[in-house]
């Protein structure tokens, strides 16, 4: 059973026989440490939310490609977004609305991501005024997502069908149907939810691993009971993706259209204990959701988590676990199993352009891999190589840890190994 | 017959047909207008150099890991190096000598980086110090470099042994040697050299395009006869590297040990045409050199080039062109050939933590690939998209073309696709 993060009471216990959408993550309870593990599905959904999911034909094939949600009533909902310098319209549409106020409906299309399309702006515009006329959700009150190939007009007409088709088609209790109406290229939908005290939160996300616009973009969507204050949530939002979904990276590449957001039905008052259990549960399933999109990462093996502690700040030790994840010759050496210490020193020596990073004292490092010591302060220590690359291949989670100096920050990061299939997936491709 | 760079006459004429080393480059005199053409291998060296190369058991194949460069006479010798926070003793010794003044002798091992090792500091100086007694050249005019493995101890003994054969066996007119001794996974050695008016530039560099510490890294040698003025060839040589190697990127990880450096006999002084017509050499040289380790990377089939124009700076173009060749989501589309123009609007998309760049409005951007059209300010543009796709396969170089509002500034950047044989060649790798 590991630990994820040093402040917070969250746990993995993982298992690299089963799948791991069904590793086992828990939570401890801040007001009497009781341990609450999270569902790998979403059993514990709030009430009061229909939905409805359709293959509209944005894709030839038969698989569900539009799914509409609407919440009995309006609540509180916000969201964080790709920081992308092409970011779809979807995003600046969803952008405005969870900055002013309340949200009721969320609108996904998938298979194509209205990105950089000569009518983007409008379509999307077209789509609230569909929505709105449905379902009495004002624009200003709607989410709307796209994901897939970009700059590829949207077949508008199938898209308005679509929303007509969702009235008096709307349902309780069919979130799994949505999980699975915003896959692309994912194996699987990836959902989680949990209850504790009344509380509930589900969620679901999408992203093949590939953060990247022509087959996957990363979206997540969580919904609460939980009554909130708007600056409370967005607080806990930022914290819980900047430790979880902004750690994680498959190939580098960053999606036109990557959206986290949560809204609240706006059932539950919360204490201030109520509260902090609501952060931790919000993280552990953030992290779940993260972790998920990372094992299902197209050609990918095993998950890298990279832990770096240093002296200087919690930013510069994020920098350098990020640098490690990155690597492509770390993440090539992960999928031949080959604990190549002399990579680490490589990519921690990257220069950046943001941090003014010191130059790195052997002296003063210490690496380890799968816990083992492999440099310690100056010195490389023997190695039994064919075990610990034994240890590497039987593992879900390949362990890189570094430390610099005296630590007094960690952080860490998650990627995924790089294989010929990842080749194969984004080259192989007809044109 | 491309032109390489818009201010300067530098002009490829490439094959696909041909090996890379094979292609002809060429540059305009600033005086007469006289085409150049840069020879391929080492027949215009500056005399006054010995040399003296061997097998010494770094590595356990026969294939010749050490050499040995004597100058007749110190001379002015200057040097670029990597930017690693992890750089190498040797990088430390380097960087002090050309600091401060003249160079005589260059000694390179390879196959073993001598990075990270616990002697790594005292062992330079003990090869500096063997080198004095051999050569009688002082340590402080001399320049050292290791390549290869990280981590592991240089065997001492047999290095001094290598340095004490070198007595007696210097010859002139040997280069080739040394070119052939500083490979460490290079396909063959990459060299070129060029004569006008008496003035003679040779020089030989490695990389297997790995730009990275374990197989291989970026290793680049220059010799001249000219007389030139201390600062004007540390702003020449800085302004050439930042125009070639600098704007090269294999994978995105940085080497160690990567130096570039300009050795001078200072045998033929120079009028301020001459010194204009060396910068141009100088240039189209360590272009050539640059685009021959793209050429040879492991794994690579075609150079991706990515011009950037746009109306800020050119750094800012420059970061975006290099946002393009990193991108791994590109590297396998040229890969497969594929002109998947959405990737390029994911990719100078991609969020930078040094400039602030603003969002891209699609009505101010055009793409092209290979010369042709694709995205013309807000509207995708009808492809025959098999046409295209063949004619990146038959490419040697991709050219992707890229235009943010009112172009001013243009900046290139070279890259490589990135194939199935990258990821055996660093995966697959006996542990």
């Amino acid at each position: 059973m590991e630990k994820v993060f040093d402040n917070l009471g969250i746990y993995l216990d993982e298992h690299a026989e089963r799948p791991v959408e069904q590793d086992l993550i828990y939570f401890e309870r801040v007001d009497n440490g009781e341990s609450i593990v999270l569902r790998n599905d979403l059993s514990c959904q709030p009430s009061g939310i229909k939905s409805y999911s359709a293959h509209i034909g944005i894709c030839k094939e038969g698989s569900a490609d539009f799914t509409l949600i609407v919440l009995d009533k309006p609540g509180l909902g916000k969201a964080v977004y790709t920081r992308s310098l092409s970011c779809s319209d979807a995003v600046r549409f969803d952008r405005e609305n969870t900055r002013v106020g309340n949200i009721q409906s969320l609108c996904v299309i998938s298979k194509n991501a209205n990105v950089f399309t000569p009518s983007a702006k409008q379509d999307i515009l077209h789509i609230a005024q569909q929505v709105e006329t449905v379902t009495g959700v004002p624009i200003t009150q709607q989410l709307i997502s796209c994901t897939g190939v970009i700059g590829v007009p949207l077949p508008m007409d199938k898209v308005v069908s679509g929303i007509q088709s969702a009235s008096g088609n709307l349902e309780y209790g069919q979130l799994e149907a949505s999980a699975n109406a915003i896959m692309t290229t994912d194996k699987q939908a990836k959902m989680v939810s949990v209850e504790f005290d009344g509380i509930r939160i589900a969620g679901f996300c999408k992203g093949a691993g590939m953060i990247e616009p022509n087959m996957a973009t990363m979206l997540a969507y969580y919904f609460t009971n939980a009554v909130i204050p708007a600056q409370r949530l967005e607080a806990i939002l930022k914290r819980a993706a900047d430790l979880t979904f902004n750690a994680v990276s498959v190939d580098t590449d960053t999606s036109t259209s990557d959206t986290v957001a949560i809204l609240s039905t706006a059932e539950r008052e919360m204490s201030e204990k109520d509260i902090e259990n609501f952060e931790r549960a919000l993280t552990a399933m953030f992290f779940k959701s993260s972790r998920d999109i990372l094992g299902q990462a197209e050609g990918a093996n095993s998950v890298i988590e990279a832990q770096v502690s240093l002296s200087t700040s919690f930013e510069d030790a994020r920098a350098y676990a990020k640098k490690i994840i990155n690597s492509p010759l770390i993440k090539t050496a992960v999928h031949g199993s080959d604990p190549n210490w002399g990579r680490v020193v490589m990519a921690i020596g990257k220069p950046m352009e943001r941090n003014s990073l010191a130059e790195i004292n052997p002296e003063q490092l210490r690496i380890s891999i799968m816990d083992e010591v492999v440099f310690n302060y100056g010195a490389p220590l023997p190695l039994q190589l064919d075990i610990l690359s034994n240890r590497m291949r039987a593992a879900r989670t390949v362990r890189i840890k570094v430390e610099i100096g005296a630590p007094v920050y960690t952080a860490k990061a998650w990627g995924c190994d790089l294989s010929e299939e990842y080749i194969r997936i984004n080259a192989d491709y007809t044109t």
